[in-house]
């Protein structure tokens, strides 16, 4: 592999690491980013009681779930603006960063949110220099689909 | 007021309580219904340190501002729900509660979720026996639109 | 095929008549609704100089795109609650059509509306008795994804 | 008043000229854009029999109310774009217009499209130099809301 790729692989490997272990609502949440390449973003998460939202069904809480689609969304969409980036130097990496943002997101909630491990993927399914669009799907161990969603993301 | 106006607003008060107090995600969040009608819904939270999602901008996590909104937009399908009912014994009010549901939300963010204090407010704006569609906002302690957001729930 | 099979199938045909033939709207846009079983709706149209929204570039007007969608997606959920019914006389069938709706629509355009023929692909991804939500996607003739969307319905 | 603000005015009326009177869809179904300011657009049309979605019911097509929504959210977001400008040559302008285009939208339909006439109402809530978000209504000449909706433009 060429160095700028191995460049861009360590950028993306910082981004998860402060996404996972800096940022306060991730880590209050319980959320890994366990894998973030311009192609698919993963965010796992186990079932915990404080993530609950109905304690009848013992269900996870719709929040959790916008949190985990939201974070995987933005962060494929970051990961596709990096890849285009000619310029690595962390200054220019973290000013790109800082202009990520959400502008608007969709969930549809297809069943209750039922399982011991959650997993969030997200991909790119439209490509802008100033606007990206990602799609969600939210999936427990078993493989059963219990959300999906796009989100718009600023990032350019 | 009449006997059934006042049970009315006790098994509103009961939900608010069950809201605040039970159900774990809320507590984590810290997130305070501090007002539920069938017009109006109102649910607040402090700033703290665990509900940031930028490190660097010090606002509020998108999967923050999701839960407030899909919280209080629930809330006030639920009221609205509760409003038309005639039994209103605990078991016919539970049976409904286990059954509300969002099948599905959109959210726009409109500014970063800088302030000190948030408050979520939502109101019914399609009304159905099976459906109901909430309208939110999201709004700082100066009285700035942070967040609107649109919901659909089941409530029948 | 056993005769309830049969008789399913005729009443899906039937539906599909009336939405090519009957409904105003539609046979002013030219669409044409080529397959509708439960698990899948298709809906065509070819390009036409009526259809443009944008003259400059010349592309299908978002009005058009969200028009097959939604039909795609209504439809759709229409052929599954069908498929769940018992009773197929006439003025049962009637009475469920009369009461289906969409709720919500959310679009996310992908591509400029490019082509000589379009195509808008419904599936269910969430299945109830009251409520549907629908999965679609507009393809052209070379098979370029241009929007996909979901809708939500109600079918009970 | 200035100059400038005259020429402003007088660039928005010819954008209103070519929607109303140049864009094949919007005179195929009949949509008049009868103002546009920064602060709101207002598009009108008449029901006629050609709008139809639903011969039981004799109310608008949903499409119908897609496009109405999208053609004002996209003009509001227009008004803003060239509100903005400096370079208020026509080449400028029109290099503007020519980049704008729907990224998402979202459409709750409140009430069935019954009326005899009905207005779409639009405007900002999301101001950006590169991505607007705007807010529409659909109201029959009762002044009931049918339809609310929002749309996330490019615009930069």
């Amino acid at each position: 592999m060429s160095d700028q790729i191995l460049l861009k692989e360590s950028v993306l490997d910082s981004i998860r690491e402060y996404f996972n272990n800096v940022i306060p609502f991730n880590t209050l949440v319980g959320l890994n980013v366990t894998k973030m390449t311009p192609e698919v973003v993963e965010v796992h998460t186990a079932m915990r009681q404080e993530l609950i939202g109905n304690t009848v069904q013992n269900i996870l809480h719709g929040g959790v779930v916008a949190t985990l689609l939201d974070v995987a969304g933005g962060l494929v969409a970051m990961a596709q603006s990096i890849e285009k980036l000619d310029d690595l130097s962390k200054d220019n990496v973290w000013d790109r960063l800082k202009h990520v943002g959400t502008i608007d997101l969709r969930i549809d909630y297809l069943l209750p949110g039922r399982g011991e491990e959650f997993f969030a993927y997200a991909y790119v399914i439209r490509h802008g220099k100033k606007v990206a669009v990602s799609r969600m799907e939210l999936e427990n161990e078993k493989g059963r689909q219990l959300a999906v969603g796009s989100g718009t993301y600023i990032v350019g």
